[in-house]
């Protein structure tokens, strides 16, 4: 299935299944039986169990810097056996995206063109016995296998052309003030924040002002080194988006913050 | 090695060597220092450690969704360097499994039709230096490979016939009480026993009395949505287990339950 | 990329980046799509955020028993950003090291012919963004792609021809007592020294002392098997090390002893 011009054959799993476990290796099995040569990369199965907004981000952050044509699976599915969400399939001019419609995607499909949206209901792709509870094996891995092996996206089920709008927040700006959202926490204590860099782009030193809980840090580094040993500051994250990180510590608990809580940020002219 | 009819040259691990030391890289090394071209699979390297039966659980509920002729070994091995259990190979008539004849592969089998039992014992086939204490890597790993390259599992040592009984416990009726055992709480809390679904498949709504130490359940439902927020109920899971949950919550924690402890059921007519 | 008699297209990775963040996803697919068709193995991400020791360790543990030609990527990067470290490209007889050039490689070096050393400066084989806090995405990651690709080691940057020397420590004898550190804690508690064997070959048994902390070790076993149900002992490791073992529980906890701790060893005649 390998081509050197692309990802073709590649599978990637988002989901929070974590790995003790037998759940992930269930899904890959599926995925073998019916394409042995796929090649299957793991992005997280560590995502908390059910929270779509960290999935979306660590989503948003791994997908984009795979090869063209592949295949991005995601189950963060509390609604799984409910009518409250469909199962579907986004097509954009680079990817296919493969799982539950209910927010997991918005993050990652900003940067994307979508091409269409399929609404997964043709059960010949399904595995035999739906379960109610475990549509990641029964549902989302025979389609990501069957999409490896070339099968049309029409051909799962109808094309709806939209995708449900969810709830998960954007930054915005009013009277110079950039409200955003923590979006993650990261092994390293890092806070990461849904505001992007092109909102902080104007700051010159000592003209930054970020606020969060009762908290005030002003200073904003290029990199962690800059930062004194202990010292808590703000930077542009790897991934394009305003951080707050603690010098050989954790912002997160130096803070007592958490993904949902509320930043604000003020640039100085 | 691949084809497209199967799983040849595809090898599963399932481990408690946890995902932290450099034990997991050892094994992959050496399997594919034998054979390049083997795809290797983690089940998972999470169970507790030496946890037999949570082992043999996540072994039973993954391995069957493989293609065939897939290899899985499973090295969770509290006796390794001991006389007191032998390396074996059992062949059935879909896979190939390696590992200690410690009780690991009690529950898959009961879904298999065993074809041979080969005790590992052909050196030529380890490597050269065989630790007392890492069997996985020394023994295990290279075995699978070699299987993986074709090797025939004559080869590797005598025909034995028969794998050790264990005391992996399994559910028995006795006057219209079902008794079984907790077999594995998963990442979100929920209960897992080793009753099979036959056991209930006649409950009728409100027929049905489930205990757990001093708790009794009687809401059996066809899915985790069809339970109110926060109620704790029983159903069938997605690999065909009575199991226990709690919407939005973890029934586990809940019920102050673990593996090992017994569950009894009633089924009213 | 595939071939049979070694690891060419073999990229092994070694970080501190845990699994719940996107950032190993992104490593990967960074790689797949320079490479599609490398074979990416794992060796951990969960080493301590920063931990060096650590990381050294598991990697001197896996990394030999891969085949030849197998390029590891190890990732534990404290100085990302700063001028204090460069990132290096390490040829040996048999492999390829690629990484930053602060002691994560020490270890494995010590069994390894180094041919080539090279510092990393050719910005073409990086990503066009080089983040100041991301360099295995950015710079380790494409390397390795490329490298797998067969691109000449020459060209990534220029020859410098030596690895700075860094303080992990090794272990040394004075007047017959044999002095080493506790470099790593394993999943199972057991506690591994950076003392080989070499070392504790000549012991005889009731003529072995080891002193760690206030506590006395007299036992020198063969493997875990030999010691009583609860006992606290000492053996050689599968990976040739001097280790401190308990059987049926963790001598770490045991002992109170973590890395860095210092242990004494006397063999009497």
């Amino acid at each position: 299935m390998k081509d050197a011009g692309g990802g073709k054959g590649l599978i990637t799993l988002l989901t929070d299944f974590g790995l003790k476990d037998g759940y992930v290796g269930a899904l890959k099995g599926v995925i073998l039986s019916i394409n042995p040569a796929a090649t299957i990369i793991d992005l997280s199965h560590d995502i908390s169990p059910q929270n779509i907004l960290q999935g979306a981000h660590v989503l948003s952050q791994a997908a984009p810097f795979f090869p063209k044509d592949t295949i991005h699976v995601a189950v963060i599915d509390p609604g799984v056996g409910t009518s409250s969400r469909h199962p579907i399939l986004v097509e954009t001019s680079r990817y296919l995206f493969v799982g539950p419609d209910n927010g997991i995607f918005e993050l990652v499909l900003q940067s994307e063109k979508v091409r269409r949206v399929i609404h997964l209901s043709n059960r010949e792709f399904f595995l035999k016995d739906v379960s109610h509870t475990f549509h990641g094996r029964d549902i989302f891995a025979p389609v990501a296998a069957y999409l490896s092996l070339g099968v049309d996206p029409a051909g799962f089920g109808k094309k709806n052309g939209r995708i449900k709008k969810h709830r998960l927040e954007r930054p915005r700006t009013n009277k110079g003030i950039i409200t955003g959202t923590i979006i993650h926490i990261d092994r390293f204590g890092n806070i990461i924040t849904n505001i992007q860099k092109d909102f902080i782009a104007p700051a010159k030193p000592g003209k930054f002002i970020l606020k969060v809980g009762d908290r005030v840090i002003k200073k904003l580094v290029g990199t962690y080194g800059k930062a004194e040993r202990g010292e808590t500051v703000a930077l542009i994250g790897s991934n394009g988006m305003l951080e707050i990180a603690k010098r050989d510590g954790s912002a997160a608990l130096e803070l007592a913050s958490g993904p949902g809580q509320r930043v604000t940020v003020r640039i100085l002219k």
